[in-house]
């Protein structure tokens, strides 16, 4: 395997009934903010839980953080921060609630322009610490310290990312997922599937155990979806999908193996562009990346063919065939689309695309660095 | 699952080369005590890494920590640490010399009797904060943070723990195994092996993912202890034995899961009392517990049996026979041997070390807190 570092200081509470935990590791005295996104915390009992943990504490609140959280959303609350002097911030959400907090948190005490932190990687000093309570099972975000943030006005949608932007901790209840919707829960399980694809899927290094971390997600990912979609309160079910979309993207599995991003990075102009959710943009892109590319995943593919699907007859091209035939119909299971045109994309969207990934600097992709935008575009064009 | 809380904040620097990553991570100006063993790190080269690593810094040393570190060993070091006003430790060794340490970082500002730390798990609050250097993979020291102690006088074999005593950061070069005899290379993957299968073999609760990472743990091992036993120099296969035992215990698959202990328990006593390696106990007593234990950890055992073994014809009991038969082989294949008598140890014993039991208050053991001194002497009765 390759060299690494390993660092991940989240403290983690899992389990039906820990929201009352709060109580107990917010700092006292605190002035506190809590994030959110519509509103829906609300009405599944969530923002009651935490109000009632939070009793005797100084709270406000910042509510709108919208699904790709824009950058001009969370200035908003970036001015809440500076106005009140908040010192902890409590995201309550999924992914797009977190990754807009960790925004807050590094641009509040930022001098200079806070886009400049997305698009130039400066760097950010003192942050606003924060934890969550996680209400979404799909980005990761809880256990990491990476970002993605858009900017409406521009059609952007960036990464960052910095040890200091870990959550704290992060309140992982499973019970409150009972309450998503199919589409959510399926959007939720699409991201983690690929989030372990994009660390598993490259070339052999040797790596045998993040192999099987990598693979026991999968597996899992596989053998809980159908207990949680549509049906909502199987406990155990929706703790371990939550499991294991935290575990798909908190770097452990990624470590020492070579990494391909290439479908979030192409999803993300998707869904900067034509406003596709981010787990539909990942289910048309993923299988299409892995026909493009499966000369260069040659041998992880038929790995992942026997290992996740027990594909083991035929020859090599077509045991390959079939891993990709598979991922499409475990997706289709959950109702996702396959196509852009199931979306009313066509053609005419291939060179916006192209441009965003110009215009992002997105032309060395995948493990190797060889995806330029010619493959791109055949990636795109193979999702249409 | 079962609710938990995670939190492991040890970083990890792995690979080839690491050692010299010290340079960057140790605290300017620090007053720094090297703790280690015999002196094999003398030999083997990675004395010298180290400490042209810390060239300009102050460094103390203190040697000949034992493996089953004693309490007798580890007080001379804590005067050390408190004559010399030492702030920082950084164990070079396995999980002797790093548990040692954090005894020695407990002890050292520890007002009163230290040994009340192990016997009446005493607080402590200032801690002198250290790393380490693995030289060993097999304790798992390096990224959690539980010790165990022995007293020699006493024959006693304690363990203690606390989330002051995680390493501040871990350094794993698996090229640094190369020089380990085939006896240490072999105690250390038996040690990992048990770790997992004590976090694994209990009973079902729904927590695939834990299942399927320690299986991950498992296969790997077995896989590769071939590669590394009686070789020296295979660095990827050293690479993949080290990482499968820094996660074989650093909580991760324990996380939500009912957990066993008991072979290391009676294990201890055994070490306590008649000297065996560490290694050489577990691998004795293992199969011995799961023999006695079949009715408690059935499911589990079937499962065992089919993911690591590919055991599936055959009704259950003999399914759960051939499991325990196929983990006495791998064993064997070490060269570890099975039975007591082997190490000359008849059933003269078996009062001592039940006796040994009972003093330390070891009388409710297992998953299920079930294994009384009754259940305790079957298993060491059929390990003779």
């Amino acid at each position: 395997m390759q060299n690494f570092i390993f660092y991940n200081p989240v403290k983690i509470y899992f389990g039906k009934g820990q929201i009352a935990a709060l109580a107990g590791v917010l700092p006292k005295n605190s002035r506190i903010l809590l994030t959110y996104g519509y509103g829906s915390i609300k009405k599944n009992g969530v923002y009651d839980q935490v109000m009632q943990a939070l009793a005797g504490y100084d709270v406000s609140e910042f509510g709108g953080i919208e699904p790709n959280p824009s950058y001009e959303t969370l200035m908003q609350a970036v001015g809440i921060v500076r106005d009140k002097k908040i010192d902890f911030i409590l995201a309550i959400g999924g992914g797009s609630v977190i990754d807009g907090t960790k925004f807050i948190s590094a641009a509040a005490h930022f001098k200079g322009e806070p886009w400049d932190i997305l698009t130039k990687q400066a760097e950010f000093n003192e942050v606003v610490p924060f934890g969550c309570v996680l209400t979404l099972p799909a980005a990761g975000s809880e256990m990491n310290c990476g970002a993605v943030i858009s900017r409406k006005s521009s059609r952007d949608k960036l990464v960052f990312g910095s040890p200091k932007i870990f959550p704290r901790f992060a309140i992982l209840d499973p019970a409150v997922t009972f309450s998503l919707s199919p589409r959510q829960t399926a959007n939720g399980i699409v991201d983690a599937f690929v989030h372990v694809l994009e660390q598993y899927l490259t070339y052999p290094v040797n790596a045998p155990l993040q192999d099987r971390f990598a693979e026991g997600i999968l597996l899992t990912l596989i053998e809980e979806a159908p207990k949680v979609w549509r049906k909502g309160d199987d406990l155990d079910a929706r703790a371990n999908i939550m499991w294991c979309a935290t575990m798909a993207l908190n770097d452990l599995i990624g470590m020492g193996v070579p990494q391909d991003w290439t479908t979030h990075r192409l999803g993300h102009e998707v869904t900067a562009c034509f406003g596709l959710d981010h787990g539909q943009s990942l289910a048309v892109l993923l299988p299409n990346v892995l026909q493009v590319r499966r000369v260069q995943k040659h041998e992880k593919l038929l790995q992942y063919a026997e290992r996740i699907f027990g594909i083991k007859q035929g020859d090599e091209d077509v045991r390959i065939d079939a891993a990709i035939t598979k991922t499409r119909e475990f997706f289709a299971s959950l109702d996702m689309k396959l196509h852009l045109r199931d979306y009313a994309i066509d053609e005419t969207a291939i060179p916006v695309l192209l441009e965003q990934l110009q215009r992002h600097s997105l032309t060395g992709l995948g493990e190797r660095g060889d995806i330029d935008l010619n493959e791109s575009e055949k990636i795109y064009r193979a999702s249409l």
